[in-house]
């Protein structure tokens, strides 16, 4: 069985987790979520890079280094879900099979956070259940993958 | 640790699956959904009851038949999601914990699909995956509830 | 005096009332509406038939069923009020006079529930007063009723 | 049993009833209405003050001066009600129970008279039932305040 | 020449027909309707099945059973027709040809009643000529499976 | 021949006329138009009645005024042309007949100018002739009696 | 039996048919489309005159001329359904009875073409069914013409 | 004094005037349209050429030949008031005065004839006086220009 | 230096500031508003004027009375700023500096009052401060105004 | 190397060039126009044919004449660009590629102005050069034509 | 009392101050407002730092960076004010008081203009001042913060 | 002559070029874009310096460098065409003449793609024609320069 590499992308103020707004988002910071990620990754036969980013060209950038090394990309692209057509761009550039994640449900906040760029160039999307929405977003790409392999 | 009782809902026209519209939905029949549901369940001590129904009104009552009975409710609303007030009322009536599903990617579909009366009071929605929709929806469910026992 | 006959007819959901969302519909049952209605019409000269039902096919039908055996209808519609064209359509078909309530305030809920395709068929509206939405409801249409007799 | 003061508010060309537009509205003049609304509340331990006004200013003073005065205030806008957000706030800045009551079922008429800036404010709306509206919604009004002494 | 097997499937309320709001649809029955195209379908090789339906769950059923039994659907989903998605669904998944009929025209009524979700996955629609609108569906239905056959 | 009476209403800020925007509404005067009214009246066979108002509710109750008093009303509303359901309100109430008369093209301004609540219930409109705009607007109002009279 | 004379309009860029987008329109040329008229009128004891003009004031002069010489109108207008007042205009200045044809299912296509400024004039709209849409809606024509002389 | 040149136009099905819609037109012709307003030119000391058109093509052109020739373009658009961008164009072209007028009230007709393309570009409109929105519009245009002369 | 003249406006309901809605608006007093004013002017070489208004043409002709007496406005025009034309129309006319101040954040509020028709013809904004922003708002305006003598 | 033939086609009121809005379009007439798209395809081994229609028939018909005489058509659809679904059709019809132009930028002009039903069925849009959008325009067709060749 | 820490965000382009659009903007340069906002901080015990960006990304980890370091932030977030949920996040984040400011008054601007996303998460918002739109924001931001401590 | 010296502006994502989504854009290179810029500058007196940015803030900053050093900017900002007022705000910040450029035909691509930032500040357009619009844009921008020189 092929060893799969994953990149995970985290959006801007994701590097806040844990900090900012705890009533929304609890106190689970990112590096706990990267770790679960790797420690679900173990038993999956399979490597996961994870990066953040504020800037909308680093989100950018990073798919794209993803051309030629990666499987797959799981991503929380945060804010940037509602406004970054260049993330987009850069995801169906690429061609390569994604997966969107967010920690809250976006359907319960503020109307502008109901639509996504990105979901209708994914695979599917996942919202609403905190960390699990990371790992349950890794377990259905792995899943693709080894099913289009 | 309590053994979780789980209602599974699947909306109008599931019962076609794996004949219906197969470019959208695959071969994947109904029994198999069930059968990979309890599958997996068996393994997070719980239980689950599957139906699925054409008529708003029965989702409303199989809804109500929770009352007491579950400790939450897995749904796939199907054509219902986009145009029933009433699922939610029902919903949010037995006040029970919900996860939203669906087989394909509703985002990549009729921008009528894009709406859910349902996604702004449930925990989250996953769209997108198959049968993988389900199975991690049980799962984000159970873990919801063991986190919230 | 003519003894008057009038069908109320609770939408969906409404059964669950003393149980469901009591933050906003408080402890009143159905059964104590359906009273105090059947009360209050002891002194009015007439008689009530109430009926509620989760399935818009069954409030059609409950409309048809009323076709020259009733002189009025009073309908809570639910969830219904707000997407159903069928409901709208069988009450225009029976043309009998009608009185729409609403137990709480819609227009201080979700913007999709401030339209309803039932009022602009119905002779009129009351929305807020809890049980007195009823009461006042049913007073309003015997008193139409005897007016226009 | 605690004596009710009530203000009853009448909007702009209220003054004109059974004058203007008798084929929507009859022939009730306003002193017809005020006499009913004041036969009733003998009945029920209260006193109404009634005044009309065809400025918005004036029935935002007319407002002010229930403060401290009355109970509560039962209101029929007129077109005021479609266009005054002074008037919600007057309601608003007073704190004090509002009906709202439309002699003609607003949701028939033009489409710029199916929205109510006052609604959201009030305890509740009545529309459609000619004098009864005012009836029903002084008692809605009084049993509001009696249930919340 | 093979026998071609039809389902007629009539919306909610359109067991009103004859009696409800004739200045709209006239004294024709459902049984009258019925009947004329068992008349026209006798000289057309084929045979007719109608059914009547308020529910929708009983709509969207009467179209699974459809399947596999039937060669094509005439359709005139009434008040549906505006509201539903499941029985578009429905008839996406059984995959039979299908035509749009409606006694009414259905542009000169309500803003609402102009959308149609059953048209974009029909053959086509006819609309406006009272029970010339079945006649002639079902004619151009009967042309469409002898030319696709 | 009958004398005919005829209420000239001039609503909000033009007492200002010949002060404000002049390079808008130049230099004219609101005397200077009101004379210029009279003159032509008096070749007319009636009398004008002009009243400038800067309070809706003062042109509502000018309006009022006229009931079995004018003929007809010639009216430039200004701003509440845009806004007031009232005055709309008033001279549907009085039932008399109604010129609409603007000094600028409301056409050429911001887009809030461009909808009347007067206009649909007005015999005719006339918008940017200047003075002319009134001139012309009483001599259609007085045509228009003379052929109904 | 009176020898009815219908008019058939096909409106702008029908003179390509059997050139232009076979995929949507197929072989079919209007030349076809006439004689296939002209032969089911042979049998309906009728005329038909057949125009094809690709200007929007052609097709209005064309209607005119209907006026005492026609009985009826069968119109197909083409791109002019979507963006002519001018054609509804005549069409309900000669008062003539109008059916509405389209080759293909209007509502299958661009969101432009789901709206017919005809449809709301016409007695009906027969949409999606090729040649068969102007044989069906020849003979709606000439059945309300005979219901109603 | 200066002749003046006016170009009268009357759009599409104008020429229907007398036999169109005589509910909403009367019994008016164009010729005595044409003949009131060479009356009215004749003591104004100009001269009028009234052509009308069915053909916006041949109104964007009769536009183009007053360039040189005429004064000002007193401008009935008819349906193409609504639609035509090329008729504004024309009128912008060859700059000069124009005047817009409708016979009936546009705004108490369909919503799309609430908008003009022309008004913008127009000194002013005047609409709903029938005959005399022409009469008064000439005399607005002549007015207008000795003005500006 | 100049004595500069101030003309402070207070639109509806402020005159409730301090009873109403507390917690908005806090405890703060009209009264203590204008002397905070008046204390902040004193050091600024200049005079203020403060009046509050409930009625939009008691404001209309506050703001006339200004022209020729003062130097600028400054004004929070409370419900008004989001219905009335009038007002905007006012400060226009009578060409003076204004500076328009919420004591709220009227972007944190209903949609509503989101729009401001005073705005784009104000030299700025201040939304938000309370107290503060009258302040805030007199100092800004004081400066244009020394900035521009 | 095949000799190329192309079709131009001005829409209406381009006839007025040079003469009408010198502000908008400068001073170049269409005949220069003409002249130059001649002097530059006399470089490009091919030959142009140049109309100027004013009617939205004459351009269609001009299109259509183009079917199997002409390698590609570069069109200034004018207003036509904005509202005709007839040009879209004939332009589809004839399947030959097609290159728009406009002599203004229209993105800096009026917003109905900003929508074309032309460019989504052209290879290309080129907008705001002046004369240079056609001779770009032209270039860019030829060379699509060589590539596709 | 305690000194406050003071973090100034100037958005993109704001670098350009004094070159730029100088007809909007003025010749004020980016330093020159730094200067000033020092200046007046000198008197308030505080200390100010100051920043410019053009990347959302960047300003969003200045944002970051105030965390713990800062007591409030005063910015100017220019075009990303219209356009980026990511700084309004940021800013939500690290929940430190924020006050909005703009150089021009926005509402007098393109519509796109209007909107802001940080407004409603700020404590208020000031625009239209120039500089002083620094100053007095700057002086509501410490008074605020005087107050809250 | 004066050389031209030009900068030459690639958005996001256009370093993928020839590996990106080739059925929409070929196998075209970035450098072979630049490669056939600097050819055709080469006979036209001028340099172009070419940057590619995938962030928004890059873009920015690129176009602020061009201040002193460049005559004209050309740009294709890809996806923030669409989304960036911050680049449209830099290009009228430097007051250089732009033409903006799209590989593909953004009219026949999501509807998100339709609307240009960018168009309404730049001298023109060019959409559709590959690498041929970057070359056509480049001589039209060369060609503005030169006649404005």
């Amino acid at each position: 069985m092929q060893k799969l590499q994953i990149l995970v992308l985290h959006g801007p103020n994701l590097n806040l987790l844990g900090i900012r707004e705890r009533s929304v988002y609890g106190d689970l910071s990112l590096d706990q979520i990267n770790a679960a990620l790797a420690d679900q990754m173990a038993g999956l036969h399979g490597l996961i890079e994870c990066q953040q980013h504020n800037s909308e060209g680093a989100i950018v950038e990073a798919i794209h280094s993803a051309l030629g090394n990666k499987d797959g990309i799981l991503i929380n692209a945060g804010a940037y879900t509602h406004t970054s057509v260049a993330i987009r761009d850069a995801l169906s550039g690429v061609n390569l099979p994604v997966v969107e994640v967010h920690l809250s449900n976006i359907y319960q906040r503020e109307s502008f956070r109901h639509h996504s760029y990105i979901a209708p160039i994914a695979i599917g999307q996942i919202s609403g259940f905190g960390l699990d929405s990371y790992l349950l977003g890794l377990k259905a790409l792995i899943r693709h993958l080894r099913k289009t392999q």
